[in-house]
């Protein structure tokens, strides 16, 4: 398989979930014009992104709603349920578990750490917030699939550290540092003050 | 200006970080080497996104800190502070309004809105949740630089129209929905389901 661009994997998200409110309305086809109104982009870029992934639909008569739809789950890895450890359950951390967009995805927040012991025992959604001593223990016997590190910068290096000595091979970050990994382990960045940044630069430069 | 993409905008806001803490540390100049071991980039990438911003350092002698930090913070719109209201005061909302990374950036939070008698009234960290009813008259009073919109996505393209109309240029947007705005507004999306699925496609694909 190619590879594929961060951005374009992006925007097979966003078709995915066009697709999913069309197959909700009962909609059997749709055009790549349809799909590109609806993520804001062209119908050149639609075809350009699902021709990656071999052939869909037919010219003219557009893409099978219902068939596109399941082909974008495979190639997403969306097939299956992960199982997400939390560490960190400061204000980000307590805002993601309690997140529902996750869940419908299959993304289930099993466990969360803090290492605060004014956190520990807290109780959100049913969750409750376990001491992060007990980290590697847990991960033994309860394996997980993909881990959001949300500690202040200074801790998620080590706390990094850590969840790959106990293999877990996907980090979503939030702390504001850059993390160094071995190779196989993949890190995504989320930096809620770059993103404000990205914006501060498209008004300084338009 | 050459247009510049949104990966190299994400990585000038990580060099001015590395380069803000080697100034603390009194280091005065830093080789692109370092400032790629930093940011998990080569040093090639990092000259060639410092180039497209005219010329700085010397051949073998590395980058001044202090100067160049100074002019990244120029390049990102940073020299300046911004005012930013927050439209929905969920889970999401509630802790972006109270992340202390954006004041330290620059990105103060003046006011927060939601439509929720229950959250009305609310106080965080000594901003006072306020009735969105009054959102139009309160911009003409205060106007703001940047928008962040977390409502539920049903609501989310109704208050961005009203943002829009009362003059908002920037908009972050964490509503899981494709915002549609005049051109000459910029939209940032956000969409924390979207980056574990791009966490799925990567342990998938590899």
């Amino acid at each position: 398989m190619r590879r594929v661009s961060e951005s374009a994997v992006r925007r097979l998200s966003l078709y995915l979930r066009f697709l999913e409110e069309f197959e909700a309305k009962g909609i059997e086809t749709v055009s790549s014009e349809a799909l590109a109104a609806r993520g804001g982009t062209t119908s050149a870029q639609v075809r350009k992104d699902l021709s990656f992934f071999g052939s869909f639909g037919k010219r003219g008569l557009g893409y099978p709603v219902r068939d596109l739809a399941r082909r974008l789950r495979d190639i997403l890895g969306l097939k299956r349920s992960y199982r997400v450890v939390i560490v960190g359950a400061g204000k980000i951390g307590s805002a993601l578990a309690q997140y529902r967009g996750f869940g419908q995805r299959g993304f289930h927040i099993a466990a969360v750490y803090d290492s605060d012991p004014a956190k520990v025992g807290l109780e959100w959604d049913g969750q409750v917030v376990r001491d992060v001593s007990h980290l590697e223990r847990d991960l033994e016997r309860e394996p997980m699939d993909i881990a959001i590190v949300s500690t202040p910068a200074g801790a998620a290096q080590e706390v990094t550290d850590r969840l790959v000595r106990a293999g877990i091979k996907a980090i979503l970050n939030f702390a504001p540092v850059h993390l160094r990994v071995p190779p196989g382990v993949i890190v995504r960045n989320v930096n809620m003050a770059l993103e404000l940044e990205a914006l501060s630069y498209a008004l300084r430069n338009r």
